[in-house]
């Protein structure tokens, strides 16, 4: 997958700051953004190489500055890290995040000079806490759950927590200006600062570390109802509601108005097409309509069928049957475009702290179901978005809780079914 | 004109800084770049108030904070010019730029009251640059050419000049974190902090902050060659060039070969329609497609003519002949529309530090060239960007030097010519 930049990097973003400030949580974000985006991106965790080798059970005098035993083994762990970091990048990626504390000045002089020798651009990506509440908050939600600390009593677990941290603290050097290009995050997005920062996937990242805190207000996705073109299994068009699609805009209306009385409390955002307006219709309230959520634009095959482009179009429909994630409609979109045009879309989800409802379509909502959920992109097309359902996304530290509603169009409203079993004619 | 943003605020920048610090060319560019996004942004300059009631020739001693009478005048300027801001956003704008140096705590926390009794966000964007070259520069580029030092001898200017940053020096209190939500950017975007940045217009400018150097390499804009739609009057479609168009091709690689002998001295971007790609191929360079800059899409009337328009839909084009700016082809896109797509272009273009070609089309040029050129986005309909001719932009302090070089159809290439008449159909 061609990333989103007109020009691809291979870069390491080289995490840097005190355990517990949230160093793995961004670079799981970070990941996700940019494996989204289509950079092959990994997360190289140091902490898993010094379990794998030294065990998960050591003690916190094992990260003791002063314990020239655990020193060397810490930096054997890191070490082993870096050299698959390298191969890794140099073979197969776009992006490897260095998951670790790299804190002092020495360490972080030795990591960018092997990945300048390699031929990378580095990053540094500082993450700085001062608020001890978070900063307990980590502890108790990520740590505990650590393998380092499966079996061992809560207030064990941690006191040696805390006094590793403390080892770390003695060491700490925070970056300075002259080391290089950095981001520093400091309270979870409350405080962004970028020195140096000129490539491209950097800059992008601006907007994503100004929302690091945990923004868990659901998020809910749901297809139009049925149109008349669902009915027909026609793709593309800017068709009417179907009966049994207004059936469903009235429960969809009534589902919500049960969950959010008030109708301050839930944004609608829907794409710029009748069906999506029109489901959003009897919600009775304040929406926003965005052409970013519009359907994936079938070029000239809008208006067909699929079998009509099998018949009278053989090739296009093969092409897209062996690669349905990079196929391109001609002189329409594949996937890959739809992914970038829902950047700003997600950026915004991201920063409004209120409960979203996006009424769009199935591609676009299986691309923006496909971020939330950290899944490959390349599983966009396949992913199942059906009609009359309504998913709701929960944020947590790491990833969404997924609940799926479906809603039976309500038969209070007026009109007739439509049929049903073209419903699932798929993008 | 809508803004880009799903919701529109009603938002005052206020500047922060000391003199020559480069506060009103950022707060320039910021209104170029919000202006062209389409929100209503206008600059309020304390300066020009000061002149229009007390004159332009003051000595330093008026800024002296010592000088009872110098302090309550420039207030009174202050308090004017914050008044006309604050009518104006209520009742025409979206955002409004408070060009002063606001450099006491008090002084802000007055403007902060006052705006947000009215309704208004409010953040803070200061400008603070440590380096002296850069400030004697700004010195001598702006300040020399002020109304303040008309016929006033170099050197004098100068030591009056720096007699006056040395009073600001004295009061001023940088920003401080709990003074509210702010940008601050160090010697031109080398350093860029968002401080408690949740504002969907805030977060845009975070890229633009990172690129406030004066970047004075040339941007070059050429249309493609004349392809077969263009011979035929036919609107969007994915042509290829015409012999004309071909040989149009040449001329623009000879041109450019002999601007840039070095091959990878430019940037070649275009769009990706054939007839963008074939305009480059002659190069033979590394060029990159860019999706988002192709044509406007003229939905349902891509391949029409403009008289086959009239004739079949005749409200359409009498919305279009009406308003022009904002028309939306029905299942295609409107110039604002273009515009909201362009956004990463114009970012990425900002970013770079090489001249860059942009081979595209009318409409996605136009709005390019608005940007530039600091043209309001409503008259981009009427640019004129011909075929068959190459614009270079060179930017300087205020905006850019234009050039345009109409380049002959190189004879020596093969093909015969089309039909010129038609060349100007206008998107």
């Amino acid at each position: 997958m061609q990333p989103v930049g007109p020009e691809a990097e291979k870069l390491v973003l080289v995490m840097v700051g005190l355990p517990a400030r949230g160093k793995s949580y961004t670079a799981r974000k970070v990941a996700r953004y940019l494996t989204w985006l289509g950079y092959r991106t990994r997360v190289f965790n140091v902490g898993e190489y010094r379990r794998a080798r030294f065990g998960a059970k050591v003690a916190h005098d094992f990260f003791d500055p002063e314990n020239a035993h655990g020193r060397e083994a810490r930096r054997t762990a890191a070490m082993a890290a870096l050299a698959d970091l390298q191969q890794w990048l140099r073979r197969d990626g776009d992006v490897a995040i260095y998951d670790a504390t790299n804190s002092t000045v020495e360490r972080r002089a030795m990591v960018r000079e092997r990945c300048t020798l390699a031929g990378f651009d580095v990053l540094y990506l500082e993450i700085f806490c001062e608020d001890e509440a978070q900063i307990d908050a980590t502890v108790r939600e990520t740590k505990l759950t650590s393998p380092d600390y499966a079996g061992v009593p809560e207030a064990t677990a941690i006191a040696d927590f805390r006094a590793r941290i403390a080892h770390y603290e003695r060491a700490y050097e925070p970056l300075q200006e002259d080391e290089g290009s950095y981001l520093r995050v400091k309270n979870r997005g409350e405080h962004v600062t970028a020195h140096r920062v000129h490539g491209y996937v950097a800059s992008r990242l601006g907007f994503l570390l100004m929302n690091l805190h945990l923004n868990d207000r659901p998020i809910w996705l749901t297809r139009h109802g049925e149109s008349m073109f669902n009915v027909a299994g026609l793709i593309g068009g800017d068709a009417d509601l179907s009966p049994d699609g207004q059936r469903y805009a009235h429960s969809l209306a009534d589902h919500l108005d049960a969950c959010y009385p008030d109708t301050d409390a839930l944004k609608i955002w829907t794409s710029s097409l009748r069906r999506a307006l029109q489901t959003a219709n009897p919600l009775g309230r304040k929406s926003t309509s965005w052409r970013a959520l519009d359907e994936i634009d079938a070029g000239v095959c809008d208006g067909m069928s699929y079998a009509q482009i099998e018949a009278e179009m053989p090739d296009e429909y093969a092409a897209r049957q062996h690669d349905k994630f990079t196929y391109r409609y001609p002189r329409g979109e594949s996937y890959v475009d739809v992914i970038h045009r829902l950047d700003p879309v997600i950026i915004e989800i991201e920063r409004v702290r209120r409960p979203v409802l996006v009424i769009a379509h199935q591609a676009v909502l299986r691309a923006l179901y496909a971020y939330f959920m950290g899944v490959e992109p390349e599983r966009c097309p396949h992913l199942p978005i059906p009609l009359h359902t309504v998913i709701k996304l929960t944020p947590h530290a790491y990833g969404c809780h997924e609940e799926r509603v479906p809603l039976e169009p309500n038969t209070a409203a007026s009109g007739t079914g439509g049929d049903r079993a073209s419903r699932h004619a798929s993008q």
